[in-house]
């Protein structure tokens, strides 16, 4: 479930903005505020089977953007190389107290990309 | 027109795999490929006007789909980024001999981001 809740959660950050609200509601009380189906249905005043199906087709829907876009897989490789940066900045740090401000711009530059 | 080459090239770099077949060739031939609107309408035969009004639509989808997700945008201020890190890791180089095969690690890493 947990490898499910980042995979999803991943996928929403990129191309959640293409669902509808109802469907972007249901994978937030889900994924983000980690809501039972039953609870979910509560909110809406739905029966749990039909909160099922939203957030089965609405999870369709963020894979297939996936699938053709391929956005988030891109990221997650630039985000890879990023970190690498990230520790050779941390061992030069330590070797280098002269450039020590400069080193930590980087730093942060790159801290801020990596989200 | 320059202008326009770029943000459509973008654009179609991050969401043209959502256009037609035929939308994403009449995009290449124009942008790409610099052909005219006659000479790509010769190529599928049809009318000039046939293939303003593909591009027109194709354009008007890619710009829709980032003023909803957004991911031009953010990818271009993290690209800037990555660009003062790079200027700042080449300073480092001229003043770090020893750790020169890191810090260029360092750097190659972040070029290969910076697309």
């Amino acid at each position: 479930m947990k490898n499910k809740v980042l995979r999803i959660g991943a996928l929403y950050d990129f191309y959640g903005a293409l669902l509808t609200d109802k469907q972007q509601k249901c994978i937030e009380f889900r994924y983000l505020n980690d809501l039972s189906l039953s609870e979910i249905a509560d909110e809406f005043k739905v029966s749990r089977q039909a909160i099922y199906d939203i957030l089965r087709r609405s999870e369709q829907i963020l894979t297939e953007y996936e699938e053709k876009l391929g956005l988030v897989e891109r990221y997650r490789l630039d985000q890879k190389q990023i970190r690498t940066v990230v520790n050779i900045l941390s061992e030069l740090a330590a070797d280098n107290q002269q450039k020590l401000p400069r080193i930590n711009e980087a730093f942060n530059l790159l801290m801020a990309v990596l989200k």
